[in-house]
């Protein structure tokens, strides 16, 4: 029996081990999404104890805890007592073998707090007042832990409206070895058939273009396209697009113009389709704007937010009440795809679904649009678009796993851009240790059973390339 | 090699072995959802051979007779020599590796006839000798064999108009420590657009529930509850439903009353829309009252019922002839979940589809609904919404295997209610046994790759839970 | 560690590798779908070098080099010096860890070869050298290619106006002791919806049918009735058909003889419905004929062909830029099953997704409709409807194992068929072992751990009829 996650932890095979320790383990971290505030960072905040660091901010605990019948004062009640609340998580934690959040809150008390035991209600008390005091010290900071975790570039993830100070504070802080760099994520921008979309594109966006006024659907775009500008100068090498479903219904430029116009004239809203194609339209703007930067562009669909309407009124959209959705999405995604390359403004693009029985249909379609001819840099690009990796609702082992047998079985496995933390604290910056280690295992099988034969110099560049420096070229960071 | 379904079949690890012997395999069977006979385990039934318990009810074997081109007298054929049925099987059966069917049969040989061989053509004349003669002990009446498998707790499933007199009978038969409950299944109620649904309605529902008179889809309502009143007085504490697909119809009451009336009036059919409508209303009626009642409301979708018309007709709907459906349900689920929470009648659920591709998706919006706040017991309801065990076309090892890492990825493995055997005769109760080694290998191998911490008491207190307890607790069983 | 791909490649255990040695590995290879071109194989063609025999007319190796980013002029540019384009798929290779191209490219390498090693730039030159060397000798001509991987029955895939002259020069041709079979594919008669539709029809179907004149639905059944007739005096025993979805709209036989009438007619188009009624009503006509003639009905669905317009309109339809679909089916194929049953015309079958999520739907349907009663021959057909081998976007190592779950679960794996090499060059023939190899793992493993007990006798005769006899008796070969 192996001992509980040690130093060999999701390493079966000697291959493996030796891939991890030698090759992956040391590597840098690069970020490419995350939930972590810049203000926070640029501050360099100091949680006071597990409860604030851990409880506060992350439905992923929140769901583990409802579904093991806690009552919802110790799940996200900010009048309990936090020791009180971490001690009915230390309760629920140990029942939840086989989940993502198992492993993630073991490996964070063990990388950062040297915790190596259970967490369970018989330990709670010592680990709560051990964590807490390590808590106090300069390394449990935000940039220290982010420092402790090897991170060298981290994307936010920001509103086109954002002023991105806090970015640029870091940008100028020549203590700040770590780059944070935001991301644009087009939410607000998107869904027109909000009651607070009106509001939300006159008094937010155009104000933070300096735009006087805005009417039609090309006025949507000049605004969009004056915070791309600002927000590359700051630093931004990508967009971030969540869809419920995949999109893609054309339209001619005077539909467009009319239903941006009625909708900010108050003259009616748009049913279903039309607010497709306005969708659609910003789809193949951001695409085009992409295109022309190099930056890439980040799809997620299939997911459903907040299906559960009480809880999310009363706790935000962050509440942990969202789901996968399941609908047909091939010949929409093929055709969305199939426009922009006839048009020449397919931009690098990492496409990820929420839902697995995905996976294979988004690898099939992407490998039919891998095409370096005629692209903007005159040179083919690598791995152009991406199977985005196993996130929100795939990230437990077999999720991962599965993501790596499908890039694998239809791509070119030695392509792929690797892990994001998808972090509401620094503390999931280990979420990449965990990939990692599944990686290497996954290759050191593939290696140990015969099926694959490298010398360890092209394995080592490989994990590498995975790991790191697929990423980092992809999205040209500069380090 | 391990030696053929030996005392460690399925069993891969020292832990797994542990885990099965020592906590698993002598615990009572709570079985949930069966399709036994009340009234033949009153009269306590004896089967004359091994046709007639295996094959004369077992659409699983005759798929497996069929598939392999034998004719349909040796499966269903009643004039058909039992023993030539049987060796007919027993040609079949070494064909199907990896089939459950191969593995449930040898394991009711081996637990209740000490038959430990391969059943194949030539050792069929001995077994069917041999377990004939077994057949004939008191061991091996109905509820000898449910004795000797250890059942403790029994549901069956009954139409709403059936007047439960065995299971009358079984609770005051002193005799009898089994419990035998009655769970109500909706299947006739629901099916608004069959031709035999009004005189289903008025000559058989209204008849059992002493009703004068049904027009309204209240008149409906009031018939169903005094239904559940009586099933509950027999001690049903769980309802039943199939669907296709999964329905979230909304009506105003006066559509309902019109959809209900045309019906009932014989003046006019409801289209596909209205049939929906119907149902939808039955299933938040039905929620409603499990809700109050703190029964369980089971759910099963994507089930195509008897696509092979021809056989149905000849053979009725238990014949085989079921297919699995693949319609899109996510957002049709979300919105009655979402409907029911806002209600506050949100019961108990378990929801099954029987396509494996829909498991993701379920476990992903169940999560959105475990809610501890405003339940009707002032406290939370343990893992209130379940994700059913993998049944029906799911069963076989690598069904359950995926049941329990989707389970086990996406919520809290430890408040899982583990299986139900779907019995058509008592030795399929040995199910329970097929899963529950199954479960201690999975659990077994966290525990040895180092993924899974807990002491063996610990351990222990899972499996105990998964397989016994939880589903005790959950339903409300009292022994 | 195992060695690279040695002689237990794929073989994990002692079983496995004992049904391996023992029983498959020198059985003759039925392959029933091939892209070969029997001109080709009469012609006895050689090929110049490797990059004509791999990359000219490979998909799955073009779409690797793109992902990689790799000019296309290395991929399918007919003036680009060859051993620069067989550097650069060198290049990529290695990086493709898992995908079968990998395995294929090595196991071919390896077997007619006798080349070991990694093909990689360090050894690309060498291994050109050596294998060009080797393609000029008399063992690498096409039918020596053929009769080294040990091929008896070879079925190409043939438009229905073909005149097969080059099947029948190969079977008048004493020195073949391969048989080179047609397939009738049917795509070029089912896109009604094509603008060459109606020239197609007009003069070549027509034409090759010797017909004055097609004005309706009748006159195309006739025509191809009298291809079928021809093709079946060539040896033909199956038809081949590729959807992007299911069809099932059925139609009166006014209804299709106007669609089919204004089509021919030029004066208007079907809309999408219409369309898939002449789909339906070709579909019943094929397998009226197949279950008459005893032929084997292939349906491929799920196929979005060609969805990268652009690269289509360059490459043709052949140029790896495909994808998988999405849509549900489950409902219409139940429903086309159903009405052939109906009317006693249900054919051999085989029935295959490009979508991996659809196995499990697929599986649990076919269930419904196995029935020996009423066939045309008078008993039962074994195995009469079969689910598909996993190829096009299945055939990875995982894709293979995934097939044979499902099989194994929901049918009887002693009656699959086993594999097809798709071959669009001889030594993809090699891909039978891959399957043979990866079959008797799964068969070994179950052995191995207790799951499956059979004497290896019984053993062998499942290896042997999985990957030769049973195909050989369901297609009805002669040899």
């Amino acid at each position: 029996m192996r001992s509980f996650m040690d130093q060999d932890f999701m390493l079966q095979t000697e291959t493996a081990k030796s891939l991890y320790h030698k090759y992956a383990e040391h590597l840098p971290i690069i970020d490419y999404h995350s939930h972590l505030s810049a203000k926070e960072i640029a501050e360099d905040r100091q949680y006071n104890n597990l409860t604030e660091a851990w409880l506060d901010n992350d439905p992923y605990k929140w769901r583990l805890m409802r579904t093991a019948g806690i009552e919802e004062k110790y799940i996200t009640g900010k009048n309990t007592d936090p020791y009180e609340r971490f001690l009915k998580f230390a309760e629920v934690l140990p029942r939840a073998a086989g989940n993502p959040v198992y492993h993630w809150s073991h490996l964070e008390l063990k990388r950062f707090f040297g915790e190596n035991g259970l967490l369970a209600p018989e330990t709670a008390q010592k680990i709560w007042d051990n964590c807490n005091e390590q808590l106090k010290g300069p390394g449990f900071s935000m940039r220290g832990v982010l420092t402790q975790a090897g991170v060298e570039v981290l994307c936010t993830t920001n509103d086109p409206t954002e002023d991105l100070r806090w970015h640029k504070k870091l940008s100028e802080d020549v203590d700040c070895s770590l780059q944070v760099l935001p991301t644009m994520r087009l939410d607000y921008v998107l869904r027109i058939e909000h009651p607070q979309w009106c509001n939300y594109i006159q008094h937010e966006l155009a104000v933070a273009a300096g735009a006087e006024d805005v009417a039609t659907m090309q006025d949507v775009r000049e605004i969009l396209k004056k915070r791309i500008n600002y927000f590359e100068k700051c630093g931004c090498r990508a967009a971030d697009i969540v869809l419920d479903n995949m999109y893609y219904a054309t339209a001619e430029e005077y539909e467009l113009d009319d239903i941006v116009g009625r909708t900010l004239g108050e003259r009616g809203n748009p049913d279903r389709h039309q607010a497709e194609q306005f969708k659609t339209a910003v789809l193949m703007f951001m695409a085009k704007e992409c295109a022309k930067r190099g930056w890439v562009m980040q799809v997620r669909f299939s997911a459903l937010r907040s299906v559960n309407s009480r809880m999310a009124d009363k706790l935000g959209i962050e509440a942990g009440c969202d789901g996968m959705g399941d609908h047909a999405f091939a010949e929409v995604l093929a055709g969305l795809l199939n426009d922009l390359n006839n048009r020449c403004i397919l931009p690098r693009m990492i496409i990820y679904s929420l839902n697995p029985a995905d996976q294979a249909v988004i690898g099939s379609i992407l490998g039919a649009f891998q095409e370096s001819i005629e692209n903007q840099e005159g040179e083919g690009i690598r791995g152009r678009l991406q199977q985005g990796t196993a996130c929100w609702f795939n990230d437990a082992k077999r999720g991962l796993e599965r993501q790596l047998i499908t890039v694998s079985s239809l791509s070119v496995l030695g392509e792929d851009i690797g892990m994001l933390a998808d972090a509401r604290n620094p503390f999931s910056l280990s979420r990449h240790e965990y990939y990692r280690r599944i990686l290497c295992n996954f290759i050191g099988n593939m290696v140990e059973n015969g099926e694959y034969l490298a010398d360890s110099g092209r394995l080592g560049q490989m994990v590498r390339d995975i790991c790191y420096a697929n990423a980092l070229r992809y999205f040209g960071f500069r380090i």
